[in-house]
């Protein structure tokens, strides 16, 4: 057996703004796991949201915890029973292991698996580090052709598949997509690829609009404070000649809320996948009588392979969605900018060998 | 040809609080209509509402309108392009029509047409009235063991269908059904013909539990004032063991709709039929989280079959639903009666032949 | 803790036509099993088989193998793992235990896993033994009031609940059920369950047709050799004045496939789940212009707590499947009576106290 | 009103091998009719078939016939009742009008009714003729950017996207077609446009498969006669690392179903849209252990709005299908050349100002 390496530095949040960069064992990988060198680690909203808040609802950082979640990595190691992957195999990492016995586990719903073993949610710890152990059958190997930055970002746009799927985008299907942000913008590159004809984003600022545009949006509506739902969604029929079939709310504000209600065309769907204020005010009534059916959307369950596909097949740049890159030692800083609002994402490069990304 | 009869005793709204019994004249079928001696004509919550308050939403009583369409009726004449149904045929009457050239009707939800002829929805007739006209493919024959009472009623059942197949109820279901009215009532009916495993129904009054009990309701839980959503979702834990996967609001109270989404298993469906306050406050965060489906049901499409199978098939004594029969001549205390909440259902009987019905 | 019991008393098949009972030594769970005192073992078509010709296809009996799949028992000792039983519980048993980590599994169809381990599927032993261990959250704890005989009869009912399911039968559904042996009549069982309006079921034996008439067959059709799929096919429609909107092969038979493709509605359903000759010449134009859709049904996935719902709400007698009671020791003269084709469910007693079942 | 033309020049059928170019009387439409000035007409298989045999199954020329049914026009007169087009509207043309009253036309599957009109099938006039009546909800008006070339080619193309629809093609799906003449070409695009990561395509033809590969093919592979279905399913499990989820016959041929059932992956869907011989030996017991579901897809419904969606939204180049152009007095020779074999589409330009196309 080769030696091992014994640097795993290790990026901890201890407690509301107190991260820091330690070095902790490495750990060695049970019998369905591999032991992963990991490559680049994403920084995402909630990472930020537990450095600046210590919690996300009943989520709470109580021990220090390792950060990240949005993780590619190459195989350094791998456990006895595993099958799938050998080292020196390069592969995107789902986050979320669950207990694959309950009913949620046996019916294809593990993400909504009770016992779940999220990376990055407290208690448990996420992995951005040099070493780290996975269940194999979590780990997706990536083909030559697709980077490790395009690996790490499967995670977010997993989001945006799992989304377009619950709401059922195909070809020829009109989406409005509520709020530019990251997950709007996966949302829309998810949408466009499984052939929705028009997507149209609102959001309240203009440079997320543009940004839109580029990723391909066909229609975008800046909305005003004070602006109507109904207002607002007459411009969208404007502009399409008809109401959008689907709506994915990607902001998690009521007034999204109640404009995708508004909005969307009988029979339609909304899908909420933006997470905001816990009440909002709908019109229940307009549920009913314009038969919508609004669902939730919720990380993500059988959509890696999904969203590798897509990669794969070149049906977007997704690595534009990178505005800024750091090394796993520039750890703080890259939190800084993440917090600033001005990145789209945020890539640390935990790879010694940054060639090899 | 036999001779026409000339009564055509009609029931008529023309305004707020004057509803009058008229005479009218006999209409003609057109080529693909059928001319209906009416039989029985149940009244419906929203008959008495037209009559209180003189209009439900946007929908306003202008012009003299006759009333009913919960109803059934015998073929007296048919219309040269008839084909399904001819003289002497006893008849379940569905009472929208719709445009069968939209979107909507082309794939098979014409009750979401726009252009949609509903009875006794202004400014369309109703039909509480001796001789009817309707479109003969939505007349739905009546095998010779089910009575026309039964046909009538199988309008609201067709409610609680539309609304249990909206909320996939099947066998094997925990079905929560808040609200324990009329509409609770049928679908309760339809659930329970569907293979629902235990039904569970809330209201505030125990009367209504009550008749719910007599129905098959298999858990009743009474909601009292202040009662939290928390609290009425753990009992209702309590009692089967596990969280209702599907919830179908009947009652359309904000309560009751945040109870929908507090008590129904991750994965899960609510259901909307009940329209009551235009806004409620729900926990959209809780929509997303528990990934749940919340689903409008309106009225009811390609449902009318189905119901009828369940009445035919003696799944269900839907007779029993009716607690106040009048005749057509006593249709001004048949509505005193149905105001004052006291009846699940009251029959109007306008066939001159009661030993018909 | 208790003395363990030391006898093991098992039903070994060593080879064609050499059924043995045997002591073998009691198994000790693993972490996430539950060791269990058998109860009820019902003989399955296949363990006949496997008894007369040695094989299934590719599954060959090459070492001994214990028999029996269709089982319940009680839990007499707890892996540390387990927390859904304890000690006492009863159980019914699903005999596949898939792999948890591959994409069937992951999605759902746990059924569809190529290392499903399965009972009395060579080289996998069964459990028609004293004492045996099993995945605990693949065994399903019975409500007081559900026998353990009826505990052991899941697993046919289950395959019928999923071709049921597969068939989407529902409220109204007229099924067609082709073959009234025991997956005909639990195929039965379950559609009407699931709210079918009429079932109608065809066979060649006319002893076999009255028995379906018992489980509630709403229509029998005695087929003959050399009746045409066009005639018979006929004869159902005149029968249920339509065509069935759901046909289900029970029997395998070339001809059977072909009646269920001519008797199906034009957008029907065909499920296969008979397995007979491996080839059969259909008509695939008909699926073509009819619009057919032909599934296949295999074993089951997530039906085994549906097709306890149907038994714990007494939607069925499921114990008048049972023809046949003997005790494990005389395990042989039960093979000969199933083998006879005399019986409809040849039961085997296994626990040592009777009355406990 | 502008005189009305007099010259109709119309192709009509008139028995096997007796195609005729005519006059006919210029029709007036009904009242939700247009009366359309016709602009493009595509040849298809089943125009040649009728002229070559004089019959489909039970469909015979028994009375002279007017061609086509692949078709565009503009909009010339408008019956009273129409709202949805005027004067000037460039349109695709949908060839089958259902009765609207049936049952499947009620549930969305208005391809399935039995009293469709269905243009160019016997006893039903097509129209390959100058001027033509046809429902106006039928017709689908053309933006700008679409050409009527485009537009008369959204019939073979509603075949693929029904075919792919039916198939559940996803982001993501591998998709196996097995035959690449035209509705294997049409499939191809749908599937691609759907989201599809790799389709493959067979066909017997090596330059099939050439013009497979223009239009986005990811896979060939060339069928040999005497391979057998498990040869050619290994070749294309090496080729994407994988089994088709989804697979398309696009032919017909005994031979290609045998491949689509042996190839599918297991849960996976086969979809037969190819007519060839009317029975087929397949297996049915893999259709039961692999558990696919085998939908037969005819036709078109709903899926007009989709194909234009697909042109209009440039995600192919679809006017690369027509292979060779004659002017509707060309006609004899357009179907000499349509029979040769050497054509993938043939188009028919009936419009006497060809700029306007």
């Amino acid at each position: 057996m080769a030696p091992v390496a014994s640097d795993n530095l290790t990026v901890v949040l201890h407690k509301i703004g107190d991260l820091r960069l330690e070095q902790r064992p490495i750990p060695v990988p049970k019998d369905d796991e591999v032991l992963l060198e990991m490559a680049c680690v994403g920084i995402c909203g909630s990472d930020v949201h537990y450095l600046v808040h210590g919690r996300i609802g009943d989520f709470i950082v109580k021990e220090p915890m390792v950060c990240g979640h949005e993780a590619s990595g190459v195989v350094s190691e791998v456990g006895k029973n595993v099958k799938n992957l050998k080292k020196g195999d390069r592969v995107a990492i789902e986050p979320g292991v669950p207990c694959r016995r309950c009913q949620f586990c046996k019916e294809g719903n593990y993400h909504l698996c009770k016992d779940v073993i999220f990376c990055a949610t407290p208690p448990v710890h996420g992995n951005l580090t040099r070493y780290y152990c996975h269940a194999a059958d979590f780990c997706f190997k990536l083909p030559d052709h697709v980077s490790l930055e395009e690996g790490a970002l499967l995670e977010p746009l997993s989001v945006g598949v799992h989304a377009c799927r619950k709401a059922g985008v195909q070809l020829g299907s009109n989406v409005l997509i509520t709020g530019a942000g990251t997950i709007g913008i996966v949302t829309l590159i998810a949408a466009k690829a499984m052939g929705a004809s028009s997507v149209i984003m609102t959001d309240v600022q203009e440079k997320r609009l543009k940004l839109a545009k580029e990723f391909g949006a066909d229609h975008l509506v800046l909305v005003k404070t004070g602006d109507s739902a109904e207002h607002t969604a007459n411009k969208i029929r404007e502009l399409i000649g008809d109401s959008p079939d689907k709506t994915i709310d990607c902001s998690g504000f009521e007034s999204s809320v109640q404009l995708a209600i508004e909005a969307t065309k009988e029979g339609g769907k909304v899908v909420l996948v933006g997470m905001g204020a816990p009440l909002a005010q709908v019109s229940t009534i307009k549920i009913t009588v314009k038969e919508l059916e609004v669902h939730g959307s919720f990380r993500y369950a059988n959509d890696y392979p999904v969203a590798l596909a897509l990669v794969a097949s070149k049906k977007a740049e997704v690595r534009q969605l990178i505005t800024h890159r750091f090394k796993i030692e520039e750890t703080i800083n890259a939190f800084e900018t993440a917090k600033s609002g001005d990145a789209l994402k945020v890539m640390i490069h935990v790879h010694k060998d940054p060639s090899a990304i």
